[in-house]
């Protein structure tokens, strides 16, 4: 089918262990589709936490999912202990795109890769270029091809 | 951002009324992301189900979703009723896409657009051709440029 | 094991259609014990909505859940319709019990019953006496034995 | 109103960190309550299969849960690491209870505790006396009053 082939470790730049659940499997015995969202969801928020975006309370930086994605290159079932990589892969005046892959276990193959493509908005829900700090967090893993 | 505007009702062929639970909605007070999928996934093993395509026991058919993607062009959140409109966008020798859109409420306009491509495969978990009684219930609901 | 027999819908006093989801079952092909809960908190939150006890909002009144349970009388899974059966077991000046049970499809017995004790909390997170309005509310559906 | 005091670590009497996802959170900001099965059925089912109990595949022993229940002592919210204990409570000739805490973070008092009624079944779904394995290995943790 021609497609792009998995990715490896290197190709990201940050790294979180995320373990699974029993209720991650579905009926078939391996990770529901959805799961994969979950896990990309919360590799990023922890990522955006830790880096001091805020993404609650009154001075909450909001960013809005505007496109999602991912490709399911093998399956992962519980009990994996999945690592999530981490990359910005496009960042624009307020919008940006992380990409995500999962490892399972010592692998060094994407499981998965995905993307978020993210939306800075503001108080009104519209868009809004970042404020200077956040663009440059979010350089700091950033491998953009242009 | 030249993203393609909201898909309307008249662009699907099967519809299904999936209510939104609490727990549905994120700490942002709105649906998150991966629930889209859950809903997806709903709508298209309800339609296989009640057109006689069977996804489990010792003569299922199986198909493995090996891409997905959504994008979010409204915020959806509990209690909204949603309507899933759901066609079939690409059909080949043993792997088609489902398109999948969720209506809010009375909306004509589509909330979300996604996609699911599936591969359908024999029991050792490689492609292969699908049954032609499963190609002629998937050709029910297709609408296909080429 | 001296188990109380499942309960009929005329033990219920408001009643919700909930269908279910192919996410909802886990790898044994029932739902998962979780889904149950998520079910049991978007009956009472749909009942609470429509009956006008705002959990939203800047003028919302906020309940914590301080205990739950469920007893499992036979599986459930999907694409089960289910009807949730609701009442309130328990009321006091501030907590009162929530009785749910989950009948599948046609059935008159229920298939699970569960609970949720609730704590009518002000804004510090303090047990409070319920508004008069809230306390009226709630006894239209009350079967309470003393 | 006469409730139990939280349990504490010493309580317990097995282990198992299990981080929280962002999704986790429902829209008052704080761990859904159905949240907490899923963590208690993952620290269950880890401990079984790390302990030979199979609970999957043509040889599994089939556990059926048909009661559960939580109490909530305070609110849990992503990021927070929890760490779930785990003992025993109770055991039968076919029946057993998991008794089951989350701790948040480095706190020594549990912020939930709940439990797990199970019973062992046979290929028809009848209660069954466990092997004399099983008894062996669930005793291990089993911390029982009589």
């Amino acid at each position: 089918m021609g497609r792009t082939p998995p990715g490896t470790r290197a190709a990201y730049r940050a790294f979180r262990t995320l373990p699974t659940r029993w209720r991650d499997n579905d009926e078939y015995g391996h990770l529901n589709n959805a799961t994969y969202f979950e896990l990309f969801d919360t590799a990023v928020s922890l990522w955006q936490l830790e880096h001091g975006i805020e993404i609650r309370g009154p001075k909450a930086t909001r960013f809005l999912v505007v496109e999602s994605g991912c490709r399911y290159h093998s399956e992962l079932r519980f009990p994996d202990i999945l690592t999530a990589g981490l990359r910005i892969g496009h960042i624009g005046r307020s919008s940006f795109r992380y990409d995500i892959a999962l490892f399972a276990n010592d692998s060094d193959t994407a499981a998965a890769e995905g993307f978020f493509t993210q939306v800075h908005v503001d108080s009104s829900g519209r868009p809004a270029p970042f404020a200077p700090n956040v663009q440059e967090i979010l350089t700091r893993i950033a491998v953009v091809a242009d």
